[in-house]
């Protein structure tokens, strides 16, 4: 196998399995190649990757050491995410009722919802995050595209209780949308007590479910690592939660004329 | 640049965006390289990826031709996929009352997901498919990952109307489970009519939701292009659907014994 096939296979395969560790034996036994070989492999694999804008090779030494691919966003690619996400909700026919949006293709479209998870996990590599959090149903999509780039399970609160969820927690809370309160629940086996999760979600407004995914989390003795919402409302100025990093910020709905107010989070200024 | 990190990058390229066309110009352009150049790494990244096990390269010709990477996955690497599910179902902790199991676990671990996805996009790659179709909640990551590989949009059918999903359809059907009449919703925008949908969920026992999702597709229009269940339950016999296709059978489990009874679906044999 030539080196050029090695270092394109070896991207591959770093970039399948991001914040995976691979010892340079792995390599070593499956192109059957001398260490020194695939030293030299893997630091073309890093200028290469390095040059794509997707984030890093990054190589741990000792013992229990090796290679991982570490998925980050350059700001210039940033910017295209946040621009067409800015683009896609200005489009008048996404106007609903009561100055609703229709996001749904948006946040089921896995180009999209690819960009903003590597903003979120490009953001939060650093978190020690055992867990990416969210709530059903919306937010699902980004915030396990989101744990999968960070490489830790994804756990999902839920409205109603669900036999198949075996002991579930449960709480009361404010949507703070309406009055109404409302449920959600999560599984006791959700994470073990004492981990950290990341909380990403689709949408925020005041910010009560947010607040109630940390006091479900904090139920089961699990901490919060960061906030990650994809787009932010900036009404009402008062939140629920005051540290959260949004990829845009939605200002006037306007159903009359047709407008929307968007910009984006330009957070590396 | 040398060819290796050429190389190297155009893998890693052509894996964060399976199924996207990218022209020879493209990478031109990017590597600042020609055309003949480009051909030669194209031809390179192709044999680094085929090597894998994880999918392939393929040119496609013409004006509008270029090169897409083609995710799927060799017998050898869905065989480790399945015993994988299998030696975690077969865990006498995940059992729950009734005769329920506790899945959540795996059907939120990005790691076992993109491998069950990875079956799902290799099998259906040639289906047509414009979008994928599953009921919320636990199928999501699964039938959002396999969008994801096939580079189609998500559609998620929901079980109760929500005003920001605009005009809904909604229908009643039979779960199978119980004999209590149910919901589901769609909205009209899911999906262009006319299109064709893959329904991917995690689990199916007698068929009543897979058919229901049948169903409420059919009533906007869209056909089923397939269906793919991660966990199918071997009882009942007779399932509401007929053609589907599993990545693992469930038989008897056992709550005195500790026991489950679960098989690969060897489908390539």
């Amino acid at each position: 196998m030539k080196r050029s096939h090695r270092v394109g296979a070896i991207c591959q395969i770093l970039a399948e399995s991001p914040h995976r560790i691979f010892n340079l034996r792995y390599f070593c036994d499956r192109f059957s190649a001398a260490k020194s070989s695939i030293s030299e492999d893997i630091a073309a694999a890093a200028l290469a990757v390095g040059s794509t804008g997707y984030g890093y090779i990054e190589t741990l030494p000792g013992a229990s050491g090796g290679v991982r691919y570490v998925p980050d966003i350059s700001p210039e690619k940033a910017e295209e995410v946040q621009d067409e996400l800015c683009r896609l909700l200005r489009e008048e026919n996404r106007i609903l009722g009561g100055g609703f949006l229709y996001t749904s293709d948006i946040m089921y479209n896995p180009a999209i919802v690819k960009g903003m998870a590597r903003i979120f996990a490009g953001r939060f590599k650093s978190s020690g995050a055992d867990h990416v959090a969210t709530i059903e149903t919306k937010g699902i999509p980004v915030a396990f595209m989101t744990a999968q780039l960070l490489n830790i399970p994804l756990i999902v609160v839920r409205r109603e209780t669900k036999i198949s969820e075996g002991a579930t927690v449960s709480i009361n809370y404010f949507p703070g949308s309406s009055e109404r309160l409302q449920k959600m629940s999560i599984s006791k086996r959700a994470a073990a007590p004492g981990s950290k999760a990341l909380i990403i979600d689709d949408f925020m407004r005041g910010g009560g479910s947010i607040k109630g995914i940390a006091e479900i989390l904090s139920e089961v003795d699990i901490q919060v690592a960061g906030v990650g919402v994809a787009i932010v409302n900036i009404e009402p100025e008062d939140k629920k939660v005051s540290d959260y990093f949004p990829i845009v910020r939605l200002g006037n709905v306007d159903e009359m004329k047709k407008t929307v107010e968007v910009t984006a989070n330009r957070y590396w200024e």
